[in-house]
């Protein structure tokens, strides 16, 4: 990816800045995780796992209420099979992937405005520092209220973060976060003030890129070898998700929110903290 | 336990509504953790391992100045065979009974009024979440003060939810703790209003006991997995402690909180991180 | 060190007040990590080691500026020589000199004013709690800017201490931080007000001084167990640093600051996080 001729993909909008690459997520109308999104990132992913002149990459999103909302239900073996592109087959989940991401050399920065939940928060706690506006950010693992555990990282990288208490208060109570909540418990590194928010991270990301690479790359590893979750647990924790998601519950309490507006612009899709609540008894 | 002939105990008063269960400590004068408390936590346990109506259990206090403020320490041996009815000879300690309460398939919930210390703060602490009011709640962990450390938990649950120099203070310092500082340690999920601890709990509650219990289960399985003290830790923290308190300087000292209120609603019981360090030097 | 024949040192004062010690570091002109120093730590690492009528220790700095603003970058070798008296060849680093101080039987305890930086802050992560004046407190680890990782326990400790994503921003990053956000991110136990520092500190010392020592010890050793760098870590980690340090781009980074006013009492060392980003590209 030299600087001039930098490609575009279809739902990851790229642009640099001296050493830092800014990495758009602009998949309309929602910025679901689905398969054309999911291909893109293994690309991505992929480009950036060689030589390249970016030290740094800040991920945001194009649209204003929805960084990643979540994966798109209606199409899991679709986007699970794009994931698998990036691992092989036995390495076929989003887990597996934001593995792959948190291992690159270059250092990964969350720009969160809008809602992150699901695989999108996951994303988030896959990258090496987050960031988020304190009016416009929403943090959320719902995964509990539609039947299943989180299967892509959350119970993992939660737990290490800010420890069993706050973890399962987030994991089984699947409800919305602000930013400054999640500051507190420690799922964001700050909640900013929005009209501050580009700054921190500008400011962070040309840092970090002007600072001798190898010492950025050992001192990654360094911090991740002392408390990161392991490939088989992360590989433990997607085949769980993906059992209980064909077997269990999830089915017919995901039917129900997608008859109430689930992905769409709606207030199910904006308010989901609120509408996991009023999912019928007959649903669970 | 069948929603309408809900049993009652001596000293934890139950009440349902819906999937959740409120279990309230009263045991007069003090609620001390004696052996009354014990046996009645070990039926309730008990009962809460095997098949139940209820998915969630909340935890509070008749009363308001305590919560659990410790164990009764005139009644060490007495209590600690009622632990034992638990898990065998071999498991003879609070904190073993705890293990058994950090496993439950069901969601424990800690409301917390009033003190929380010594095993009293480490029942919060074995207990999922924990809420505590801002205005009326007291954590300690007196121990060290007495002459032993903590024995049913409170090094190995403190140390991962606070890291280690947050956990020396507290633990070497044997001193109360607010709300306001133990949220800011992590000792605590969330320090509320007073005027709102009630709803934020609630809230909780009845979300969790309104989702698919087996997401519930394995969810909160996979978090303790990740960062939760083993059987073995936990056994030999409570060796440590029963051998202290036999043999060391406990008893000295003890005799002379004892001598000074200790075990009454008095202003040593009260303000008992004052009154550690008020003990003669001669008892040390 | 009986409390009547109180010895001194170069660069460490002494003060003894009943079971607590008081060392403040007064090296001028600026309290660098130099041989002097190191010698001086490892004499009364040495002796704390041993029977002593101290219980508590408080570390503080006659410099209203600096703390310990860092290792004295001309004379690594000859600090290392002094740090591994302390410890044989074997283990020739500050980082290992660290591990014997956070092993003492006696508490430890960082009351910061001033700057604290590299090996500097390092110190305070071995001590066992830190106080910091919320007015007056700097903390930073530039190392990652200088061209090599944290070599004395800052990536062990940091990452167990507030996790993988905040220990991130502070390593890579390479910036100063306030004592409120190091006090967030959990740096540090407390940011207090300049005012109350030292009451809160001598507090503390006082009361632990004051408890059953045996009962201290236990409790300190089983913290470290559940959650402290094994001396293996520290070890690799001075071995990368002390690598890099020799081959890599820390040579020229490091003399481009000396050249701009590093280890003077300078603009550049007083706002080493904004000079960090200020280095030249060609010396990275």
């Amino acid at each position: 990816m030299p600087d001039d001729v930098l490609p575009q993909t279809e739902t990851i909008r790229l642009r640099a800045d001296g050493g830092v690459l800014y990495a758009t997520f602009d998949a309309p109308p929602l910025n679901l995780i689905g398969p054309e999104l999911v291909r893109d990132l293994v690309w991505l992913i992929g480009r950036l796992s060689g030589p390249t002149p970016y030290r740094a990459v800040v991920f945001d999103s194009a649209d204003p209420d929805f960084f990643l909302p979540h994966v798109d239900l209606t199409k899991v073996p679709e986007y699970t099979a794009e994931a698998a592109r990036a691992g092989g087959p036995g390495d076929a989940s989003l887990g597996m992937l934001y593995q792959r991401l948190s291992r690159l050399p270059v250092v990964t920065i969350g720009r969160l405005r809008g809602r992150a939940r699901g695989a999108g928060s996951e994303f988030l706690l896959a990258c090496d520092v987050r960031f988020a506006s304190r009016e416009k950010a929403v943090l959320g693992q719902p995964e509990v209220g539609f039947g299943a555990p989180p299967g892509a990282g959350a119970v993992e990288r939660l737990t290490r973060l800010m420890g069993t208490g706050r973890a399962l208060e987030v994991l089984l109570g699947a409800d919305d976060f602000t930013a400054d909540l999640a500051e507190r418990y420690g799922w964001i590194n700050r909640a900013v003030p929005d009209g501050e928010l580009d700054a921190v991270v500008d400011r962070f990301a040309h840092r970090v890129a002007g600072f001798p690479a190898d010492a950025v790359a050992v001192t990654k590893t360094a911090v991740t070898r002392v408390s990161s979750p392991s490939d088989d647990e992360i590989r433990a924790a997607a085949v769980v998700f993906q059992h209980l998601v064909r077997e269990g519950s999830v089915g017919p309490r995901t039917a129900w929110l997608l008859d109430n507006g689930l992905q769409t612009r709606s207030g199910t899709e904006l308010e989901l903290g609120e509408a996991m609540a009023a999912i019928g008894p007959d649903q669970s």
